[in-house]
Order: C-alpha cells, then sequence, then structure tokens
C-alpha cells in the first residue's frame, strides 16, 4: 500500500510507486482526499477524483481508492496490506503508526523507501507550481517592458 | 499512432489515449520536443523527456517516442502506424496531412476524434496553469491585506 496526495504528477510519484511496487505483488494506492490535503498541506490544485483517476491510469498501480478523512487507519482495516510504503519525505511517524497498527491488531510491514535521485530539478509539485509561477511573472515584466500584445 | 505535448497530464489527455486506442491493437504516441513545443505554443513546463517518461507509465500506451524536429513526417515513416488519430482539437489540418502520406507512400488512415465530456473544468494545461495562478495572486493579495505569515 502507497499513499499520497498526487497533485500534478512527476517522476518522482512514480518513483516512489515503482519502489512500493517492487516489495510486493499488487500495489494498492490510497489518494488523499481534497479535505485531508488542505488539513496538512494547502488546496490542491487538481480535485480528488481526477487525482485518483489519473493515479488509477498508471501502468504500476494495481488498484487505488480515496482515503477516509476522520480515521486514516479505517482504509488500512479495510485494504489490509502486508506492507505499508513510506516515500522518503512523508511526514508520517513511523513508531506511531506502528504503534497505532498493533493497536487495532493490523499486521502490516511499514517501510520507508528511498530519496529519488532524478536528473531533473522538476520533482515536486511545489516545484511545477513555481516553474508555472515563474513563467506567467516573466510574462507579466515582458509587457510591462514592452507593452500588451 | 497519438500525439502531443502531454504537458501537466490532465484527464483530456486520458481520454484522448484511450479513443486513440480504441482504433487498434498497439497505441504508439508520439510525444512533441520542447523545440516543437516552444515553435508551436508556448514553452513547456515539463521538459520533453520527463514528458515522454511520464507517457510511458499509462497503462494505455504500449510504445512512446520523441518526434522529429525538422520533419514531422519522418516518424510517421518509422512507426508505419495503421491509424494517425487527432485530437478534436489538435490544429492539424486532415487533407493537408493524408496528402502528404500519399506522397510518402505511407498508408495511414487519419482519423478525428471526438471532443472530451468530462464533467470537471480542470480539463486543459491551460486551465491547471490559471487554477495556480490565481491560486498565487490569491495568497499574495492576502498577504497585503493580512501582512506577511
Amino acid at each position: 500500500m502507497a499513499t499520497g496526495t498526487f497533485d500534478l504528477l512527476h517522476m518522482g510519484h512514480i518513483y516512489y510507486l515503482k519502489e512500493a511496487k517492487k516489495l510486493g505483488d499488487t500495489l494498492v494506492v490510497v489518494v488523499a482526499t481534497d479535505a485531508t490535503v488542505r488539513r496538512l498541506k494547502h488546496n490542491p490544485i487538481t480535485p480528488e477524483d481526477i487525482r485518483l483517476n489519473l493515479i488509477k491510469e498508471l501502468k504500476v498501480v494495481d488498484e487505488a481508492y480515496l482515503g477516509h478523512e476522520k480515521d486514516m487507519y479505517s482504509i488500512v482495516e479495510e485494504i489490509k496490506p502486508d506492507i505499508i510504503a513510506l516515500g522518503f519525505d512523508q511526514v508520517h511517524d513511523e513508531t506511531t503508526i506502528k504503534n497505532e497498527l498493533k493497536k487495532r491488531k493490523l499486521n502490516a510491514k511499514v517501510i520507508r523507501l528511498s530519496k529519488y535521485q532524478g536528473e531533473s530539478d522538476l520533482e515536486g509539485t511545489r516545484r511545477i507550481i513555481q516553474k508555472v509561477i515563474a513563467a506567467h511573472e516573466f510574462q507579466k515584466k515582458m509587457q510591462r517592458i514592452e507593452g500588451e500584445p
């Protein structure tokens, strides 16, 4: 099982999912709902149903579901994964997760994956957003210099 | 064969590729190079190698290659597709393409696909970009009103 927001897909996401897939036979992905993303990070650019549908289109993904908002462990109880794969930069604390799983009698292993060593600097959603904004601000600056087209 | 830029993947891209796939057995996708995108549209947000690699990760895609810059038909000569599937909004003129294919003795059918009837307004790359920019400008406006965080 892998989890995430997966807003504006990039090669860092693909790397994480492929590494997770290597740990088992079937990769089930839990996509965070818009409400969860807003609580933990920021407003998502892409709505949850589209983020889920795009994830389902990836070769590496066998199944994908939206998470639950109130209790992040209830989806784990439903999926009953053998392994929960954490991305290298996911904030979840492994010990907290392990204790909570134990409490609920869930036998999933928790494995922290390695960092993506991409050649491009376009790894993260934030960097994509920054690039979009930089292109937009450059265009506005050029319009101030050159006049409207 | 399907072609495109595929910058910031969205469900309109998926729809186009799935419709193209329905026309045959193997879907080969030609991804436009950065130079071609700059010539025809705008600076791409995502570099060509990443756009290509992401397309290769989609279930619907069997093979994918970068296009050639000088002669857009040379990749058609290499791939020798049975069918070239055009997206509903792709600017290519069907008659021009058909004549050029004839001249080169290529027997590909050219089929124009239907429009994507998505429920979301987040269909296009431009709309994603606008959404990123709107979110950024709202944030800047709030900072002017509320002060820096």
